[in-house]
């Protein structure tokens, strides 16, 4: 199998969910979840294989994005929202 | 690629979640969502190629504003529901 | 385009989550929801063919609750569950 | 149009989320569920005709529960969890 | 209708979300859940009829899991986490 | 039936949401999502066999990573995000 490498897998890169900024959150929910999936399946070349379906699905990339809303919801309470 | 602009890029534009109102919010809640997208596809010929589709499918629409929603209850926790 | 009225294109009617009590805070949701669809595709013919299709689908009927849901959860916290 | 009856369109039956117990609450979400169906399809022929189809279909019961969690959740929140 | 058990159809068994820990609320997660179904679809020969679909098939699986995940989340709050 | 070895169907492994680190959650929140997908269906053969589907389907592995956000942001608040 073709690996994702192994900084792809950590759960939470940095080990925490504080980050100084919103932006810096956005990003983070964006890891969360591109992890998750490299957990769920670590082989790089089923990843690539899919690539071209889902970041072409309208459906596929909206239900990515729900995702990510949800990891967001977490980031974001987690630093009382950088107010 | 034809890339969508860098503007469209930017996970939270003004890099607060805090807007002066509800109406504020909630357009927030829609950029969130399409700067998502276009973050994961940033290739606009296929995100225009793709448009036709999901907007033109009750199901899709559905579920690009159960997006919204889940961005927008962060955004308003975040503003206190503008109370 | 045959384009929706302006009014169905306002994110939040009332520029306010406050409502009075929980009906108005339901119908409340039911809007924002509808709005949200507006906004992503305001051409009033594409909204009514597709009509058809999603009220006389249980799926698609299930989907519109589980965001009308969403919102709800939003507005009904704004509003301190009207206690 | 074979339209349901009236009480089956209030959005909010009895105008409050606050119940006696839990058991109330979680039948309150079941109404809420139920009568966000019917008011975004109000013609009983319809709904009808669709029962067979969803109330058959696993998927379908699924989603269907899926909305009830997330209305459940919002309720026993407005109950502070009935403690 | 080979009905499932009245004890299947009850909304909350034991009429409370508090739990004594964090295993039992959990296992009340998957019990409101198989409860809401029931309480849609109380004929036992169609779910058992349903039963090969569902549970021989990842996504139906997998939409299954994101209910009791929603459940649980409305239980542990109601439990302060089992802090 | 090849059942899944009884440590795969405790509901809460540790018997607590309580973790070190935002990692250590992260990993409870990916062994809730598969415990309760082994609950439903403890068949090991079946579970195998399903596999090889949704681990190559860029939708099935969207859908098993918004559970993982949905189980975590549980676990987040129980451990007040690791602040």
């Amino acid at each position: 199998m073709n690996r994702v490498p192994d900084s792809e897998l950590v759960f939470v890169p940095g080990g925490t969910l504080i980050t100084p900024d919103a932006n810096a959150g956005r990003a983070l929910a964006f890891t969360l979840a591109r992890h998750a999936v490299h957990n769920i399946q670590p082989d790089l070349d089923v990843l690539v294989a899919g690539r071209p379906t889902y970041s072409t699905s309208p459906d596929s990339l909206i239900a990515a994005t729900q995702v990510v809303a949800t990891e967001f919801a977490t980031i974001a309470a987690a630093n009382n929202y950088w107010r």
